[in-house]
């Protein structure tokens, strides 16, 4: 126990130096290790909280991580230092993240200022929204001044992760227009900023029309800030600069807002430590894995009813 | 509290008669109330697991409800009873949902076999999966013979809804293969039957082959099914009738790992009604609403660290 307690300090030491190595190792004890990432968090987490922080989401094929490179090669230029998590919907046994890694790696490879990580979303402990926030609050204490956190998909989680930002970018490509219909209210909402990428390709300027319109059934108060639609190129580069000074724009402008924002995260970090924490004392304390299964399969055969099971389990679990 | 318990008897009585109008009343319940849920969902348990539960997913944009829609007439002809369930990522505030059940409805408006119902993504008491799940036994329980959960999305939690029901169809349209290569193993193990929809758009063959080259990579062992990539168009009905016939397939090769995937269904429903219940019990029994924003306060100011402070109310809900 001391020694495991000396070497997490240490580890925290060495990320509050920007020790890339430490980093990532770091990042792996968060992936794999929820009590020992408990600690280094506590460790590390008075010295958090500088980063600004940059969600980048959208569904699959749109160019996010092409896009994500010219951020930070933007970033790089105006001398900001830049941490990135991506989260990737690979096969933890794939090992696709990892390659992704390197490929993604090499172009920033000789830069100490940028660190680039994915993260798989399977197979994880505790959720993909801690491991993920966690994994910002590493590189935020390493001392990077952004973090982009950049997720696949429009689902639920994604967005939830995504909006945890300071500001969320969405992308989306030129397409038939379906798109943006089916992406509807609940998930433009959460955009902070929208990119129409592969803004070559022919249908660009309808999309951007499209979610404009879209936006122009929403009503924005007065200062209140109205989400651009931006048209980018990732593969060349064209409209990135735009990008960045539109992020910078909103940084400004949303200020009086970030602290209720960072408190709404704070919040739901808090619930998700919580809801794993308590589910690891059920494990531990209340249902041995053979009482769980026995009463699954009670359930799954329809012997028991799921509620009156929760209700006795949860009696156990209070000590009631 | 016995005129609720009585009325929740009656609801229940009516939900397992069929009554149209006592479903619509039961998945608002589950929708709005919980705790009443909870009691409607044990009165009904036991008249649960008769349905065949078909989970449809994908991006958005790529024609699903149109599918679903299709999947609907085609079961509906050779005599099955249906109930759809469509998450929808729509705002709770603009009622797309409503107006889409309502357009939906129209398809199928004189047929009491048929029973459509889209949820909105956000504003739920409790977490999707639980309401999703819900609502799909209520229309098991009114004795529809599948039922079908239609997800936008191809987030982590779209394909978790989606995973748990007895089979899995992933809806794609053809693109630049970005998108396959985008999505990847972890989403790609998910779908058990993939639908190449739109397939009159050019490159239909070419994301076929894709998808297939995908899973050529993927060993599969001796009779173990080997998922097949469809071709649809929606829009005319075109390969719906084969994508029913390779459902039936399905159905007929994975009998034996069924009640394999049901316990899985079991056991992550236990566990998330048992999170939401000790959420509950935090609220109401551990910290103030005012004591908790003390907290957040406390750690969005670097003041406290989330883990300690997760420590400290633990002890306290467990009356440590």
């Amino acid at each position: 126990m001391s020694s495991s307690s000396t070497s997490g300090a240490t580890l925290a030491d060495r990320v509050l130096a920007g020790d890339p190595r430490a980093i990532a190792r770091a990042i792996s004890l968060i992936e794999d290790d929820e009590a020992a990432a408990a600690g280094l968090v506590g460790r590390i987490f008075a010295r958090t909280g500088r980063a600004y922080l940059i969600g980048v989401t959208g569904p699959p094929g749109v160019g996010k991580s092409t896009l994500v490179d010219r951020l930070v090669s933007g970033l790089r230029r105006r001398l900001r230092t830049v941490g990135v998590v991506a989260v990737d919907p690979t096969s933890p046994f794939s090992g696709g993240a990892i390659l992704g890694d390197r490929i993604r790696m090499q172009m920033h490879a000789d830069d100490s200022g940028v660190f680039i990580r994915s993260m798989a979303t399977r197979g994880h402990l505790g959720g993909l929204a801690r491991t993920t926030d966690e994994a910002a609050l590493v590189l935020d204490a390493a001392g990077k001044d952004v973090v982009i956190v950049e997720t696949v998909g429009v689902g639920q989680d994604e967005v939830e992760i995504a909006r945890t930002a300071d500001v969320t970018v969405l992308v989306l490509v030129p397409g038939t227009g379906d798109e943006v219909q089916a992406l509807k209210a609940g998930i433009m909402e959460i955009a902070d900023v929208f990119v129409v990428n592969k803004a070559d390709r022919e249908g660009a300027d309808r999309m951007v029309a499209s979610i404009e319109s879209t936006l122009a059934l929403e009503s924005f108060g007065e200062g209140k800030w109205r989400p651009p639609v931006l048209k980018t190129q990732a593969t060349t580069g064209q409209g990135v600069s735009e990008l960045l000074e539109t992020l910078d724009r909103f940084r400004e402008a949303s200020a009086p807002q970030q602290p209720e924002r960072r408190r709404g995260r704070t919040a739901a970090r808090l619930r998700e430590i919580l809801s794993a924490q308590f589910g690891r004392h059920l494990d531990d304390h209340v249902l041995g894995a053979e009482e769980r299964d026995r009463i699954v399969e009670a359930i799954a055969t329809r012997r028991l009813d799921p509620y009156t099971a929760a209700a006795d389990i949860m009696r156990r679990a209070l000590n009631k």
